[in-house]
């Protein structure tokens, strides 16, 4: 039988037996026969729990899968089909920076944008493109499935530095698409809508379900729901049904960051102040977690981590692996290069859009222009990111100002300065692209 | 059972047995319940024997579908689902006109681009623009198919003119992958090609058998046979193998009207000379085709209509029409408009090319830029066909000298003068938007 | 003697003895002959008393040039040369509610952008909109000069909806020029910058002194002047060291509305506190200025007319009005359809530009891509100008709620939607285009 | 006092006089103290005689201007600070066999495009790139003027390999408005025209004389004077008068080439068959001119030289080099990377358009979208001038073979083929790039 090697990175993540079970159920397409889980030498215990459960996962479903649990990154990469990254570089720990340095500002600080969108992609992309040099050598062919966050800036990193396969993932599109099905009563395949955007920024303009245009009708009802009538299944994004209307588009939930940043950010704070914030909650959930997953009888993803988020993460991942294994010609919503898809944004710029996906890659669908409604937000970011990308690769302390000072959510270029100050300080040890002077100042 | 209704306006065309075969064949998919055929006066005959012979083939098959045949266009279009369009305003007559008038001048003529093509477009897109007016009152979420050539053109023109959802189809990039499929000896099925450009000059840039991409191989095996190896299967496109290999681009054998210009109207001066203009052979064949279709015991499409061209005509045509029915979601080559598809060319323009076929239409997969190669050929192309729109639908006479002086076969504007002056004596019925003057002379 | 007429819109504005000295000044090259200044009935009684000190002006002069005055605007008009507007609707009245109500939620208001541009905008570009109307009958080949705020948006509005010839003017890069010229010790006409961006939010990349270019130093003195050396001649643009150094290029200090959002808001917040809104100051100035000039000593403009802003207003006016009238092809900075200077922006989007100014108009210099470092905040910022202009024009709702939306500087949907509402409740006398219902609740 | 060194390579040419006269004439403001004529050891003996003359030329003048000859190019590049070429690699053999080759297949050969063209910069583009080389070593700020044709290819070529500032100039758009001038009875100086395309393709749209707009007047009397009322002073471009009043713009006389490119041909083969080719003829007159400049007494341009073509030669780039050397900011058409000017073309393609003109360099005005008469020519001419730099820079005989086929002008593949092999062979010893076999067959 013909060998098919899947390698994670960061498969110590608790997020693993999600990714287990996807591979597990869609056996049949996609046959994994060799999955490897790679983590570094400081992951090595929870690669080890996570490893034990997802071997007795594969123990359980008699599939012929073999799983294998080392630290030694090239081992696996050698002759691998398909890679996939769940990384996060210096751990929670890293993360509880990135959102409590801006929010001692009254900045907000967030994994996916903003101040610490900006933090995570520094410490990140060093990490991937080192990554990709290692696949140029080892599995050239190979595919590189980023779930990384930030997903769309690593992505467009990794696009424009390395001539690696590369896809970036999320499961926000997914999620859109479910709560639709959720509103009309129908399963998730009988929806389809159109996307536009950044990672975490998406907008649907188009929805059909079974076929039909019901875009207006399901505006209506968001901004009914919100309009006080709460809906049931309805979901709730948060806006002003006044705005709801006047945008007529469907907004992924996180765009409330961005249309009600000073509300999120005062809630943040109280929320922080009640619970510690989002990273420390999380290191909490994953504690608990990892308790779990010891347990030896225990043979199955456990429905607590679906309270972790990212609960169809695995079959956002599976689906799209698949598409490109078997050569399907799927629409899926991924990150990819924009080339062409809209005339408002690079060609080389990564959008999260609609695209075919078959074994050469994502096609994107032509889109045409960016609604003058949502343009300049979208537009505003992807500076931010392209600076962010550049920062990143260069190390350069003005270009990292800049990308800070240009995003829509950090209302002042001197609170930009301070907290960047604070986080190259905090996160030196995962910055090899910064020049330190003596005393650990940037030069 | 829910009705499903299509209407083939020129449905006296001798092509109408392939439309009624792929409608049996594809039945189960694509249940046409009522399949309208709708001619002018002037077309009744020939209307009646195809019509007499579409109702025998479907009898035939036994399937609940039932076959009408009227003159009366409106009375068909009532409540349409689709239409579809094979008109050819001027019978074989003006075909023959087309071609004759320029090739006195060293001027090829061909119904597709060109002179000919600027001619046809002139006398067509007045009269579906004028079916487009009456579909929006009698079935305006009715889709209009559009084989009518030059398919481009004519699609450009109803995009721009009128709000009825509309595709232009052709059998070209269908029939590439075919050629394909024969020279690797698998099913049409395992071949895709990415495929850009306008009707009739289109070229594909990636070629993928089975997943796997031959490009770079195809092409090889394409230029090693017009060597002189002469391989087996390997289709003749006439070019020489050194440009093949320069080109690097799989092109439709139509190309060879711009890369051998020269050659083609030497030839066609030589062909017409000895057998009459390919209109004059077309008529010979029609007729001998039509007293074929006369014979009562006839039941199918007889093989002889396929030397007519356009064998595969319906396969593409009932695909395309099944993927919007079916919201299918398969990947065709339809004429549409680029909305970005590559930034080369303006978003309104209609392009071949690749796109999503859903219950919403046609979604092109973004293709980014044009290749330097075929970027300035593409481009001049589509200036004569902006400008050959805006003629047909202004009558105005400079924009229709410029149309003709800035299609790169026409090798001088004072040419193109005299040719645009024996054109419109010749098609004054069948060109209401002009104005003629007393004696028949444009005012 | 060639008659030649200039009309001022606004005639009774404080301004008035800028422009009439800037005639006065340049007779030689711009022989006014007919000087019309025109108001409405309200501002009758400021006509008289700007206007009699006009006439002393002008007769102290000794020029044959004639001061009309009137409240008949077509009177003015009719074969007029050149129209010049500094119009506010509303009066000051109306500047202080578009300051003080943003401020009640923290927002910034401002006559040139965010809530307060928008308001003053949705005022004013129905007037002109109507001047533009009384043109087209009664001069329509004259010059409309429009020094009116929000110059940008009111320019590019006239641009989308009249075709009457138009610039719009802001003494913005003069200014800058002049600090410049300030710096080096150089006459003004020794300094040349490239400018671009959008009205008050414009910036100077390339910038020579006698030819030298000087860039790269001129930044570097600000930021050591803004790092606390605070050097002579050298302008404050309030900002920090490390972002001029970041930035690289030379902004309007209007950028730091931007820039420093957060600080600006707070700033205005106590100014308020202390002495008023910038409108009430304002007020008070004004009441003091026509004290002044109901002096019938006065004949000349005085210098407590400088303390109120627009100092070498007529400067830039007169010269630009010059260059038309002289077909002179200078460079001035002006306000003008993009039409390709950068593709980051649409055609018909209003730039501030430097642009060669003949008697045909105003042509931009081609500028290429917008740097990244200022891309996304210019097109977010035009994102808002576009849906401001179609709110203004349309009296939509829904298109005013996302034109305040989208605006960099309001953090929150929920805050922009309860500042329009009390927005359009004291304006409403001002808003014939919004559909008000009964209750003076918009329908 | 200052030095100004100005160095021409190709200083042996028979255009030299012409540029000395300009030097001579406009010393008040263009004060070039050093003048350096350069050619080649082949070309030694022509620059000594076209050098003494210019040491007349300079003595009679009474200024304070050295001449100097040398054929060591990098002692006269050394601290230049204007650098000029008029380089004829080759010589006219070279030119003879530009055209003689495509003649043969009934294709025309001319020096600025088309096939001629091509090889031309097959030969030239190396030499320029070096020279480029030398100067960033000697005279890094220098400008290079570029007068050697294909000269919009050249300066293409030299902005995308090469940091050095320059230029490419043609008396072209000066002699259009020269010829406008004489049809109006006015100076030079009161005509202006808005001019875009490509060197030896452009069209003039916009038409002022003494600021007012005469474009439609101007067409319709060449139009009338086409039609053969032939008009004094109306200059002949060749055209039918319906194809001009049906584009509506002003062309370059060169225009015919593609207009009557039929006709051109013919006319070609009849005057190479009666007086040699063009090549052949210019020989001629040059071998006479030359024996004219021995004169010892002559101290003056011989009028003469007037009908070799190029008298406005001197006008054209003494006033360009003034306005670069005096920072002027006039308004000049010059070849000059388009940089958005309009988005029909790359931004760093090289269009020949208007551009304010200062010592920073050429800043073009933005033209906005290319009319659709003219676009698809200038289309398709940019990209057979982008393969032909490719194949100029790289020596690839796919690339080669491809420029010549996408040409307008070339009517086959197949013909493209049997040139381009004729080319390399005769050409071999000035086609460094290209790689050929043992028996001087391109490998």
């Amino acid at each position: 039988m013909k060998k098919l090697k899947v390698v994670t990175l960061g498969g110590g993540s608790s997020y693993t037996p999600e990714l287990i079970e996807g591979f597990i159920r869609r056996y049949d397409e996609l046959p994994v026969t060799d999955y490897w889980l790679v983590d570094i030498d400081a992951g090595a215990e929870k690669l080890k729990i996570v490893g034990e459960l997802a071997k007795r996962m594969v123990k359980k479903s008699g599939l012929p899968m073999t799983v294998h649990l080392t630290t030694h990154r090239n081992e696996a990469l050698f002759d691998a089909d398909f890679v996939t990254t769940q990384l996060r570089v210096g751990q929670q720990e890293a993360r509880i920076h990135d959102e409590a340095i801006p929010l001692k500002y009254g900045v907000l600080g967030q994994e996916t944008t903003g101040a610490g969108g900006f933090m995570k992609a520094q410490r990140t992309i060093p990490v991937l493109l080192d990554l990709c040099r290692d696949m140029e050598r080892l599995c050239p062919e190979a595919w590189l499935i980023n779930f990384t966050n930030p997903a769309g800036i690593v992505t467009e990193a990794i696009g424009k530095y390395s001539p690696i396969k590369t896809l970036g993932i999320c499961s926000g599109a997914n999620n859109m698409m479910m709560d639709i099905a959720g509103v009309y009563g129908v399963e998730r395949r009988d929806v389809y809508a159109r996307v536009m955007g950044l990672n975490h920024l998406i907008f649907a303009d188009q929805i059909a379900v079974q076929g039909q245009d019901v875009t207006a009708e399901f505006i209506e009802k968001l901004a009914k729901s919100a309009g006080g009538s709460s809906l049931k299944n309805i979901p709730d994004i948060g806006l002003p049904p006044d705005f709801i209307r006047a945008l007529g588009l469907f907004p992924l939930s996180y765009l409330k960051y961005f249309y009600l940043s000073r509300e999120m950010v005062e809630h943040s704070l109280q929320d922080s102040k009640a619970h510690g914030t989002r990273g420390e909650q999380t290191r909490e959930i994953e504690r608990q977690l990892f308790e779990i997953y010891k347990n030896p009888q225990l043979e199955s993803k456990p429905k607590e981590l679906e309270s972790r988020g990212g609960a169809y993460y695995s079959e956002t991942a599976c689906s799209i692996i698949s598409s490109i294994y078997n050569d399907k010609k799927e629409i899926h919503v991924v990150n990819t290069p924009n080339r062409g898809a809209t005339r408002d944004l690079d060609d080389e710029s990564v959008v999260e859009t609609n695209a075919m996906i078959d074994r050469q890659g994502a096609h994107p669908l032509a889109y045409g222009r960016l609604p003058v409604k949502i343009r300049g937000l979208i537009q505003s970011v992807k500076a931010f990111e392209e600076l962010t990308i550049e920062a990143a690769v260069t190390g350069d302390y003005s270009t990292a100002l800049m990308a800070l000072s240009v995003h829509p959510l950090i209302p002042s270029v001197d609170i930009a300065g301070k907290i960047l100050d604070e986080y190259l300080a905090v996160n030196r040890p995962f910055l090899p692209q910064y020049k330190f002077g003596k005393a650990g100042e940037i030069a």
